[in-house]
């Protein structure tokens, strides 16, 4: 039914012609078509919320850039909303919490999600269904339970989070309590994801990276594997990824989890990824930076990249969203490097 | 002459009574003491610049905390000042620089800064030395090169520093050109501070953790290397440690410098940074948000940090600096937890 299903062939670590590509925020604010369809709307989230806008933004980076793979616009904090705490997408500031979390009747409080409570992501996925034809997979995704239950404790984004870190050691219980919550929440989410048509799943951990190993393992990874093992039971076929920006100390805890790609930022080393997580796809991890250079550099960063990771287990991407400022021709320039560049094992299938 | 010398002795590996303690920003915020001193003043610079206050702050802590040492009271942005780049302090925002360095005219108008432009910072220090009259050691420090270049490119702090990670794509040789001045004039400054009486030197490279490793190898730890061999060969037995952020893929190349101590943050598994810095002293690797937690916790935790170090090549700090909000009673908690604790290898001293 898929024309190209090489990210999915990738993600099981099946042979594939050529590595496939795509890139974390190719939806969004660095395509001018992406731009004009924002300045119809009241704000991001009515954007979100509209399935038919969405699953056109969606749907522009697979016609403007070329890319292996569409990844549903949305946004990972409709969890929390779906769980009674509602979230405000402030212009060149970010979400923003009017009430966060702080004691255990708020935690009370707060409802696990279903699936159908999140009615406009799974219409907006039907929809881009529908209109992809079977041109690339669609991503779904979700937050993992870390990063949202920071969003819930400390109200915005942050460069410690330091109220939401105050909270795993002050309260202990109720964090687990809260994150069993968003924990079930996600799954309900993701399972009706796949069930609307979603081809692959990938979780954020957004903020994995600012907490210590042991903590992380405990309060994060722990309902990371949780979720991959209830997708897994839920439909096998549908590979899983998991994206912790910043858990270069968690990666052998993923390679024992259920998932099928690890997603790499920027700072971790090629080599030493490969060997932490022996059987696992990798994704990632190219500086979100180096498309601000000259085509020449992005070229040469792209193919060291691409050798590094070898011919098999890899989907080529950043290792964080793309920036916004960014010339939409560089990205299309990396896209096409990756596409253009042949390891000799990808020339004999 | 000092009557405590903890720190030096196990900043150079050689056995101690028991483990020595200090704390990244214990001169601060959290302290009611500083922040009288800060209200008498117009503003953070002021007080920086003004070398009795200066002093006067810098020893609160060994007074109020009992630490086991004390760090001058200062700024790494007092570099680029004395480089001819402007800095201001803005209340609850951070720092901001009116120009930045955007041009190869811009890098050649900034000048090379000598030890006597920081007269002020030399005056702190020899007015702390005797107020100190040997009670434990001072600690001067300075930023490292590409962290000051990061602020004089991007002109304030930021989350991704996207401005100044571009600079470095697209002006490669450019952005080595001002690395070296700012080098240069960072020997300069601490060779200074060293002379007026500075017992050790810690580089703080905060922005390091926002590069990818083989980039950092050449746009930062290359100058960090620089630096450590001017002051090894200025003054060999002043002991020299680098605290770099995030770069948990730069340890190695750390370990084979001619640094003394390397600062962990809290990102960093103590066993894993134990056998990638052999020969090496290590500083840190605390959780700031710890010291939100009970008493019960804090102790727990510290005495599992303590033994996992173990008795010797170990200075017990935080993984980054105390954040203001922190209670100071639970800071000298803290501290009297690693003052109080005693190895085996210890008590045979």
């Amino acid at each position: 039914m898929l024309q190209n299903d090489l990210l999915l062939r990738a993600a099981k670590g099946e042979p594939t012609e050529r590595t496939p590509v795509w890139l974390m925020r190719q939806a969004g604010r660095i395509l001018p078509e992406y731009r004009q369809v924002r300045a119809s709307v009241s704000g991001f989230k009515e954007l979100v919320e509209t399935p038919a806008l969405a699953a056109e933004v969606t749907i522009q980076p697979v016609d403007l850039l070329g890319v292996d793979a569409a990844i549903i616009f949305s946004d990972i904090l409709v969890i929390p909303e779906a769980m009674g705490l509602t979230y405000e997408m402030i212009e060149q500031r970010g979400p923003h919490f009017p009430k966060t979390i702080e004691s255990k009747a708020d935690v009370d409080a707060i409802r696990v999600a279903q699936g159908h409570d999140l009615d406009y992501v799974l219409k907006a996925i039907q929809l881009t269904k529908t209109q992809l034809a079977g041109r690339v997979p669609l991503i779904g995704f979700a937050g993992a339970p870390w990063t949202i239950l920071a969003y819930m404790v400390e109200g915005h984004g942050s460069k410690t989070f330091s109220k939401a870190r105050r909270f795993l050691y002050t309260e202990p219980a109720l964090s687990h309590t809260l994150l069993v919550k968003i924990t079930e929440s996600t799954i309900n989410y993701l399972k009706a994801q796949i069930d609307a048509g979603a081809d692959l799943i990938q979780l954020f951990d957004s903020w994995a990276g600012i907490l210590p190993p042991a903590q992380y393992r405990t309060f994060s990874a722990h309902y990371l594997r949780l979720i991959c093992d209830a997708l897994k039971a839920h439909a096998p076929h549908i590979p899983v990824t998991v994206f912790a920006k910043g858990a270069f100390f968690a990666l052998e805890d993923f390679a024992a989890s259920s998932c099928d790609v690890i997603g790499l930022d920027w700072n971790m080393d090629i080599a030493t990824s490969r060997l932490q997580t022996k059987g696992k796809t990798l994704q990632g991890n190219m500086d979100p930076c180096l498309l601000y250079a000259n085509q020449e550099t992005i070229q040469e960063e792209a193919e060291k990249m691409l050798r590094a990771f070898g011919s098999k287990g890899y989907i080529a991407n950043l290792g964080h969203g793309l920036y916004p400022d960014t010339d939409p021709k560089n990205v299309k320039f990396f896209v096409d490097c990756v596409k253009n560049f042949k390891h000799e094992a990808h020339t004999q299938i």
